[in-house]
Order: structure tokens, then sequence, then C-alpha cells
């Protein structure tokens, strides 16, 4: 047994061997790329049986020495600066693509043409078109591909959707949503690829939007048609002009009737990641707010006659019958952000080991193209002050 | 003296007689006929001196034996059910209308005629036309007049006028109400003259959302554009068809280059009077809920090295420094929803008692024809799919 | 008709006049003459139709200036420094007692004797001793009799009563209460009556103490013991020595076996006027926190299957089905601390017009000398060390 | 390498081979078993470099099936349902004893006495004799010790800790814990080793009364005495009878005059986990509630002339210069409360590998004793119904 490895087992580990492991290649170690690793490790027995046991086998990144240090902290075997290393490795199985979005096509692409599962950070494109082709690509190959949405995945969150499929919820009449931060808000901040057309494709749109974009078609289907406007506060930067959105304002209407609103800004003082969305629905109402992740709003209107205490609860959820919760601690005591992404891999895995679909509730690519669409609706109602039908583009048979 | 004077009680009130008393006139005595009347009972002790003591003379209502019940009730002298009559009466020398929507325009304009002062409920009109003759009549006629936009008299909204006056939040970058209740949730709920835009010209956009426009033109300035979706969910209810909206939602865009979003709607399971605001600027953030009135969210960034206890402060707008505060109970000791009106209708009596203007913390009748253009754009932007520029006309010379 | 009147003005008035008015008599002007006064002239109207028709007739207080204001200010036909002149005015019928503590037991014994209907605010006596001596001169008259404990007549506390009497919350384990100030934090605030023993009796336990004292026996029952300590953080401030507490915390077994925890201070910072309790039942759990007075967190255990969204409601206390919303405005436009004191004195008329009992929702003299036994049992739990049992004095027959 | 493990890595790994590796040994599988392994996972790349990288080497439990599932499960090369065999493994170097109460006293010390170090869940001893008899005879071996009073790990609550300690809040007056559970509520939950005075020592108090006790201690600092209340609310459940306490509630002065309560109860119905205090010092004060365990609330006394937006803050204790942020994820990406045991488990790693002392803000042994001397009062003071002083004993020379 080497005895470098954290947590090497040996003889005791036979008949767990019964699940067999799968190779993991990563391009990108920072944000994302440490939040996907920790996922990984975590899998392997907070679900228990796991699907599958990821193995940690090779990740790329810019930099030689911090990817090198990257995957020496995380317990990769192998790192490179480029990229093609990882997507034909013979030992890599998934792809997990947690670069930036310029680098969300080629190397996708690549490795699903090299036969690896592929899981793409979003938005999946800068561009409708390059989510599509990216989407378009992939299809054809047949393997298991995944948009990483990772709100789908929090317990509260799941606990809507559950409440809407079994109607409890009733239908919807709003969904408002919003995704305020604060770290633009001083004008010194430096510029960098976020704040770039080339690089990011557009600004809050793209990086915060499209995760309000993806839960408003979750949750309540698709939209019709978009009003928007946009706003860049502060135009240039030291290090660079900045030629992306600082925010945007949407108004939304769904196929189904449902009225909308969609806002996200990088300039909202005191706020760190301030995801929340309200949905009233014929039966009650619901609000979720990601700081407070582990709780979740909700009112019911009341059928009990003689009950004189209705109103919105704060509910904990952490109970062994909520989403996920089989899996961690008993009630009351809380998970983090990170675990949206124990569950979000864990369905990735077992999707590859028992051949499901990644949908309805894991974000397909399909998913990951729409959100794009949509996200461009809103750039061309904000530009010409017209509301603009959302209307999306299918794979040819 | 008048014996049917509230606050004239034999002689040791002799030298407050030096403050003169103000004869009111009232149409309405349903709503806002009692929230007015309950604030002239509160204004004479409250305030103190009082600016006028208000005497309640005349009011007048559809049914005859209710308006006079209401007269008994709340002690007015006389009760008719013709407002002209109210007009009319030499010793009414303040018209105040709180009747529907369509009531609002010609007795309004027949009181200021008549030489009273005039306070009228919102909106002004049922549409921007009509508001403008109202503006137009009465200003010819030289007396005081305002539009009954009582929340700029909550304290914690003007302590955010305050804030924003003295620069302690820098510049508004986003402002985003809105008014939400659920009266209309069940499709039971009978129709009545707020779900006719022969009554009321518009449905949950001129009864709440009129409320965040004054608002917002109020704290951040006049809007530039807007963009917007309406719904009439029921369209069809025991006792008649409505033909107003249920809800809106709507995009702004502010001549200082802020965005804003603008909500209301009548079908929201939980929300009783959800009228609800957040400004982010460019040094903090803050939010006001009427439910909790007596309490604003105030961020303010940081500039203390060392403070690593940032974050949205609960300020309880009830300190002696707070406005309107030095007329009230010991911090902690919370006022009412109702006191709105004593603070608002106080000062239209002091207008009149020193003759000033009504503006800018006051609502001016322009402000109140100035929201119905902004309800007007609104209706043409949802109908058309087209941004609205905002215009306004002024008063010939 | 009697031109002294505020609610009896002219003709219209006929047939309302067949309420009967009662004539008023206060002592004291400062923050519960106010509060006291302004309900009275609010309930006139608040109710309707009200059981009596209140009068302000003579007020007392210690400064001849500023009593001959506050009658101005509030309506009062007479004042005087001389409370015997309230009290032995034959146009008073009801004795209010807002005087400091050490005024408590001669004027409301000599208004009883006068055959003035009386209430005494809290805490009733400096001791038990006197508090009982009040109570049983006063009992001799057969007046009616009332301590002004306002807070049971918060909506949100009696709705709390309703639920608890019928058995929606079961048996009571926890009573948990606090009541929480600021103001002497600063060691440079000045000493004054409310900080000697001589005047007051004792400190917070005596002003803020009694309120969740009464609210414990209301709400869960008669105490069996105490333990408790006391302290005094400044003891000599500008302008004098402090003889009595700054703050107590009490733990208490109650007859029922509940246990319960009892704390007061006046040097908590940031806290204006936190009154708190939370009550754990077999069934569920309330909390209520007078800063947001018209709210009560109510949790109930889930009984139907399935509903996975259990957790405490934050209860809007403004539904027409609600304690004493009948007589207010649309639900969600929140009353103040004030009204408080609306229902109070109402029930004191009405108890009066009706000849009904003050108890068991109002607080009879009973209940004030009873919670002065508590107050000095927690005294002398506190200096000895030792539990000390709870046991009450009763009249002779 | 070894096909099964998880995060095996090879070449790329010799450079970090620098850093040691050390064996962990375990008792328990369940709750604190599951929470210490998953930290021990996450220790290695959370923290970089981290001071000793753990190896899972060994593992005993009471069932030996469930045991070896355990230790397939969470990576242990052994298991054994002998503690004996794990306290005598030459492998392990550190023991981790996360048994039952009754376990804690002859496995710790049998382990230091084997030259582990140690670290035992809390309370360390069912009594204050048991206790001192495991703190004594683990002193005499000179192990690295620690007692695993988690909370003091929280990054809001060492924030509390920075802020007390340098000034920012100035002296304490009040501190106000507690400790709710509900799981108790229902009658019919049957009967357990923690409802058993034999296994568990005491009920709430040892279980939950022991982290508030001790945070107390860590905060303000010594206890001088205590007065108290316990209760046992069902008697009988299925499975056995109940000797241990429901609930208990104290009052506490501190050696520095501060007053405290203390309160902890398992039958509060809606109270998951919920560990709340309040501490109000001459400055300011704060609020902690586990159920938020990510946020602080800090009122601080305004010194800005002009601020009139004063009041509590909630901070989202999430910036990299808070307390362990510089380890984790961008502000606003919430922690769970697993990681409370990331950061606790490093603090023992850390100081073995560099020879520091557990305290002060690691519990030492020392600390674990003195809380149950807190415990064995708070049980005398509620038997007698007298106050009892705090005294401890320390080791012999």
């Amino acid at each position: 047994m080497s005895s470098s490895s954290f947590f090497t087992q040996g003889d005791a580990r036979a008949d767990v061997d019964e699940v067999p492991s799968i190779g993991i290649g990563m391009l990108g170690y920072a944000f994302m790329g440490r939040a996907h690793t920790n996922a990984f490790h975590k899998i392997g027995y907070t679900f228990w049986p796991p699907a599958l046991r990821p193995r940690l086998v090779h990740i790329a990144g810019r930099n030689a020495d911090a990817v090198a240090e990257a995957a020496r902290r995380y317990g990769y075997d192998k790192s490179t600066t480029d990229w093609r290393e990882v997507v034909n490795d013979p030992d890599v199985q998934v792809f997990d693509n947690g670069g930036p979005n310029d680098q969300h096509l080629e190397p996708t692409v690549a490795a699903a043409r090299a036969g690896k599962h592929v899981i793409c950070e979003k938005p999946l494109g800068r561009t409708a078109d390059e989510a599509f082709e990216l989407w378009s690509a992939v299809a054809e190959t047949g393997v298991k591909a995944m948009t990483a949405f990772n709100y789908r995945f929090f317990p509260a969150i799941r606990l809507v959707k559950e409440m809407l499929d079994d109607g409890t919820l009733g239908e919807v009449r709003h969904f408002r949503a919003r995704y305020h931060q604060e770290w633009l808000v001083d004008p010194e901040t430096p510029a960098s690829w976020r704040l770039t057309k080339e690089a990011a494709g557009s600004g809050a749109l793209g990086d915060l939007g499209a995760h309000i974009i993806d839960l408003a078609r979750y949750l309540v289907g698709e939209p019709e048609s978009v009003s928007a406007n946009t706003a860049t506060f502060v135009e240039d930067r030291p290090g660079g002009h900045v030629d992306v959105d600082d925010a945007f304002d949407a108004v939304v209407r769904f196929e189904s009737g449902a009225l909308g609103t969609l806002e996200a800004t990088r300039v909202a003082p005191g706020r760190k990641n301030h995801m929340r969305f309200e949905i009233s629905t014929t039966k009650g109402a619901v609000i979720f707010d990601q700081e407070r992740m582990n709780e979740l709003k909700v009112h019911l209107i009341g059928t009990t006659p003689g009950d004189h205490a209705q109103g919105f609860r704060t509910v904990l959820v952490s109970e062994t019958y909520h989403p996920y919760w089989e899996n961690w601690w008993p009630h009351g005591h809380m998970i983090g952000w990170e675990d949206s992404f124990v569950h979000e891999l864990e369905h990735l895995l077992s999707a590859i080991r028992h051949d499901k679909p990644i949908g309805p509730h894991g974000a397909t690519l399909e998913d990951g193209y729409r959100c794009t669409e949509i996200c461009d609706a809103i750039l061309r109602a904000a530009d010409t002050g017209e509301r603009q039908k959302i209307s999306y583009r299918g794979l040819s048979a």
C-alpha cells in the first residue's frame, strides 16, 4: 500500500470492490475545480454504497506549477497544462470541464469524441450558437453529458420541485428570481476574463443569470418571451475595458401563462451570493435564499377550519424524508454549499453506472443550450427594446 | 367656539385657541375614510402644538344609513349622500377625497373651485388624461392640493430619503420594488368596482403599483423608460367580468442610469400587504417591508479597518432623531400603519397654515399625474411589447 | 350635552347618546398618562358602538405648568397638582393611576373609597405588602378595579391564550420570557426615581419583570418556586446612588410541572423594548417579540402524512378572526403598541358598563398583588441563594 | 497501487510526502464516528499544506458487521469489536473516542498509556469524579489530549472570541445560552442509553448543556455559582425507565460579575438543533444560532455622530478575514456543521505536529473536567434548591 495515500486501505476493502471505480479528468483547479474535486472525494462514503468510486486521475490547468500543486493537494495522479492529455488519457472515463467559458466548447467536444462522459460548467457557451454546437457534437457521440447547474441539487430546491410535481403547490402564477453579488461595487476592482465578451460571452447574465434561468425552466417550464434592460455601471477598470453587463433585469412570460422577473447584478452592496427566488402559486408560495440554503419558506393556503395560525413556515430542510438527507446528519445539523456538488456528481455517476438519463432532474446539454438561447434573447431585448419570443433549435434526426 | 370640535373643550383650552381650527369635509367612509378620519383625530395632540386643529364637519358617502352612522361614529357634524353638499359647505375648508377612482376628478375639482384645499387618494385618475385634467383644473384655483401617497410618510421610508439626500447612501444603481397582496387568489372572490376598468382604470397597477411608482420617483428620480407584462389570471368572477390586471411586472431605467424592477399582484398567497423595496447604491443598500414597517434594513459599506462585522443592520426606526419620532413613544414602542396618515395630513395642514409647498416631501397633484403617465406607459408596454419612453405634459404658463 | 366631550357633537349624534359617557380622571401626564389618554380618545370610534364614551375630565401631575399644558393638549377639562382634586371630582367616574410606583397606594385607595372605578399601573406596589394593602382596601369598596398589564391586550398574545385555552397547543412544558432594554448601558445616564428603592421598590424586576411575571401567570398558571440572581452593574450615577437591580435572572417551576426562565435587564445594548417569550408545549410552540408585535411565530407538530414542510410559521396577527382585529384595518396594515391600551381600557369600560368581571383576561388587583409576591420572592431568592416557594395571601371573608 | 482506493495517486504525490502521515484509530461508527471520519478525509486538502496527513487505520464498534461495513465505507484498514485492539495497534498514533459516555474513561486512559494522542467526546465523564480521573490519568502520560467541544471551532463563534479578546465588545454583562432539541416530545420515543444515568450520567444536561457550559467558560470565564431546576416530563418510555433529566434551566453568576442563564431541553417542538447564545456587553451584543451557523448578529454601540442606522447586523461569517475562511469558498458560499470537526481535528493534528498546547482555543481535558463539575453543581442545585458555588480540583504537582 502506498504510504502517500490519505485514504488507502488494503484488504478490508475487498468486498466493496464490487463497486467499480471510474477515472476522473478535470479541467480547472480554481473555484469550480476545487468544488468538484471535493465532491468526488465525499461521494464515495456519503452515498453508500456509491454508484461508482471516483478515482482522481488527471487534472489540467494553465499554470504548470499551480496545477501540479493542485494535483498533490487534491490527489490527482497526473497534472498537465494541455487539456488534450486529459481528454486522451485512457484512465479517464469522465471529463469534468470547470474551465472558463471560452474553454467549454472544444475540450468538451473532444472529450466526448474520445468516448469520455462529460460534465461542463455553465454557461454552456458564450452564445447560443456555441452552446448548440457543443450540444450537437456531443449528442452524436452517445456519452452521458450534463450541464453543471448545481442549484438543482440543493435539497431545499429539490423539495420545491417535489411540491410542484406532486400538486401540493398547484399552478405557478409568479416566479421571481434574483442573483445579487457585490464584488464589482468598487470601481477599482480590476478587470478579468469574466468582464470581457471575448472570454465570458456576457457578464452577470451568463454567470449569475444562467442559474436562475435554468431554475425557471426546471421549476416552472418554458418561457415564452422576455423584455429586459442591462447596464454596465463601470466601463473602465484597472487592467481593461468592460464590455459585458454588470447587471440585467428582465420580465418573462411563461408558456403556462405565469409571469416572472429575473434579476442579476454584481454591484449590490451587502450581497455575497444572494440567489433568491419566490414562487406564488394557486395553493401557496415558497421562498428560497441561497445564503440560508438549508431553509425553505413555505406558505400553504390553510384548509383546516379554526386554524388561526397561517403564515410562511421556516422549514429547516434536514429531515430524513427531505431530498438527499438520508445521506447526511441528524436534523438541524446543516450541510454546506459544497454539498450540492456531491449530489450533482453522484447524479452523473449514477446515470453512468445504471445507464439512466440525466434529466429531468439533472440538467442536460439541451438544458444548457436552451439557457443560452434565453440569455441571448435577453440581450436582444435589452438592445432593441422589443419583447423577444423564445425559440429553440432541435437536433436533426 | 363650535361645540362640534373635538379638541376645543372648555376654559382650560383658552390659550391653545390661538391655534385655529379648520373644517374637514370627507368623501368616503370605508377604508380610506376611516384611516384619514382617525388621523385627523390624532393630529391635534400627537403634534404639539398642532398647525391647525381639524374639525370634522361633513362626510359624504353612497349609502345614507351607513354614512350617517359613520358620522356618529367618527364625530362628523353632518352626513350626506351628495358630495356636492360637502364641497359647498361653508364650514369645510379642506376636502379629503377618499372615494373610488372614478370619483376623483369631479368632486376634487369642484372642491378646489369652491376654494377648499384638497387631498385626493391615489391613483389621481383612471388614466393620465384624467389625472392631467384634475391637476390642471385644481392648479388654476391656487388652493393647496395633495395626492395621498401615504408611504412617503412612513418614518423608515423618510429615513431612506434622508440618507439618499445627505449622501450617506451615494448614488442609486438598483431600485427593486414590489407590492403583493393575496385577496384575489380564490377564484370565488367576487368582482367589485376595483376589478373594472370603468371604475378603477386599472387593477393591481393603479391600486398597488401606483404606490411603488411614486416611491421610485420620490427616492430615485424620473424613470426614462419601461417594459412590462400584465396578466389577468381569473377573468370571470362571481358578479362580473374582470377587465383589469391581476398583476404586472415591469423593468425600468431611470434618467440617472439606475435600473429598476416594479411588481404588483393580488394573487400572491401569504402576502397581506407586502410592499417591499430594496435599493442598492454605490455606498450601501436599504430594504423596507411594510409588514415590518418600523424596521429598516441598512447596509453601509464599511470604511473602518478591522471591522469584521459588516452586514445588513436591522434598524428599529423609533429613535427621537428618526423622522416624526419626536412625536411618538420611547424607542421600541412601535407605531402602526394608520400613523402614516397622521403624518401625511399634518403635512397638509401645516402647508395650509404656513403657506408652504406640498412638495418635495408631500406628493403634489403633479406627482399624482406623473404616476398615472407611468401607469399608462406600463399598460402600453405590456400591450405592444415595446419599451415605452416616459414623457410628461406640463401646465401652460 | 357637555361641551367637554370629545365624541358628542351635535344633533347627528342623537341616537348614539344612548351610549352613556363616563368621566375620566388621570394621574400622570408623562409616558403612561399619554398612552392611556390616547387610548381613551380612540376607544370611542375604534369600538363601535363603544361600551361607554370616555370624557376626559381631570388630570393631575406634579408640575402645574406641565399638567396644564397636558390638559390642553389632550383635552382634559381641568388640571391640578393635587391628585385629591381628581379623586374627589364628582365628574370623574374612573380614576386612572399612571403615577410613579410610590404614588400607587394612596391615590388608588382614595379614589376607590370615593366610589371611582380604578385602574392602576404596574407594579401595583413597591412590595407585596403594599400591593396587598392596596388590593384589600379597594376590594372593600366594590368598585371595578384593574391592574394595567397591557401585554395581555396584544392581539398576538391573546391569540396565544386562545390556542392554550382551546387545546391547540396542549400542555406547557417550558415558558421562557425576557424583557431587555438598553437605557442604562451608559454609566453617565443619570439617576432618577426609577433607580431608587424608595420610589420604585425594585429596578428591572418591578418595571420590566412584572410584565413577564404577569404573562407567566396568565398563560401558564401559578409558579411554585423561584431561584434567582440580581445585579447592579453601575451603583453610582450622576445625580444619585442606585439601590435597585439593573437586571435579574430567575428559574421558575410552575405548579403544573412546567419549567421556566425569567430575565430582565436595562443594560442590553441594541434592545429597545425587547419583551419576548417562547412557550414549548406537548403539541407545539409559540414565540412572541414585542418589537414585532403584530407577528407570532407558531409551530404545530404536524399530523398530516406527507407534509414535508413543517416549521415555525410567521403569523401576521391581523385577520378579522384574530383577537380585536374586527375593529382594525385590512390584514397586513399593522397596529401599534399604543393600541394595546385601547383594548385594555375598553375592557375596563365594558366591565363597568355591563358589570362584568375584570378577569380572567384583564388583570385584577389580586393579579397585581400576586405579581408583587413573586417579585419579592425573586429578591429573597437572590439574596439568600435559596429557592423560594411562592405563596399568596387571600382576603379574609 | 491498489485499485481499491478512491483517491489513489502515485508518483505525483512524491513531494508532499514531506508531510508525515499519522494513523487514526476510532471508537464508534455512528453519529460522532461519521462526523470525525469525514473531517479526517477533508483535512488533507482543505488545509494546505496540512499539518499531518491522517491515515484511517483502525475502527472499533460494538457490532462486528456494522463496524466492518463502516471500515469499508469510510476507508479504515481494519475494524474490530474490541477497542483494545485499536488502542494497542502500533499503526495508530491518535485515538479518537466517539463512544458513549460510559466508554470514555477506560479506553481513553488506555490509549494514552499506550502512547497515543487522544481526543474524547463530551461529556468527558458521567460525573466530575470520573472526568477528573480521566484527566489525571492521561495527564501523567504526556500525550496531546483534547475534549471534543466542536462549537469552539465554528467560525462565527471564533469571531465572537476574537471580538471579546481584542476589546471590540468590552466587558460581558449577560451570557444567555440555550440548547433545545425536540426528539423526546413524543412519549412513544423509545428509551436508549442516552436516557439512563448508568450509561449517560445525565440527560439534556450532559448531552446538550455541556456544550453551552463550555462556551460560557470559553467566552466569558469561570462561573462562580449556579441555581437550577431540572425536569423529567416522561419517566417511562417504551423499552425502559428514564432516570435522567429531559431538561434543565440554570442561572449563573460569573466570577467577573456577569450574569447568565443556561437552558437545555429535548422536548421543544420545532427545535432541531437550536443552540443559541446571546451576549450583552458594555459595548454591544452578539447572537449566534447554530441553525444559521454561518451568521452572527452583531450590535456595536455607535460612536459616529449622525449615524442614524444603528441596529443588529446580520454578519455572514464567510470573508477571507474571518476565522478559518481562508481555507474555504468565496464569501456567501456557506459551509456546514461537519466543518467544525475539520477545524477541530486540524487543531489537534497541528498541536501534535508542532508540539503546541491544545488550549486556549481547543478544549483541554481540564476544560472537559471543569465542565462536568458545573454539570454536577447544577444537579445538586436542582436537588437541594440551594445555590451552589463552583470549585475545581487541580492536579497535584
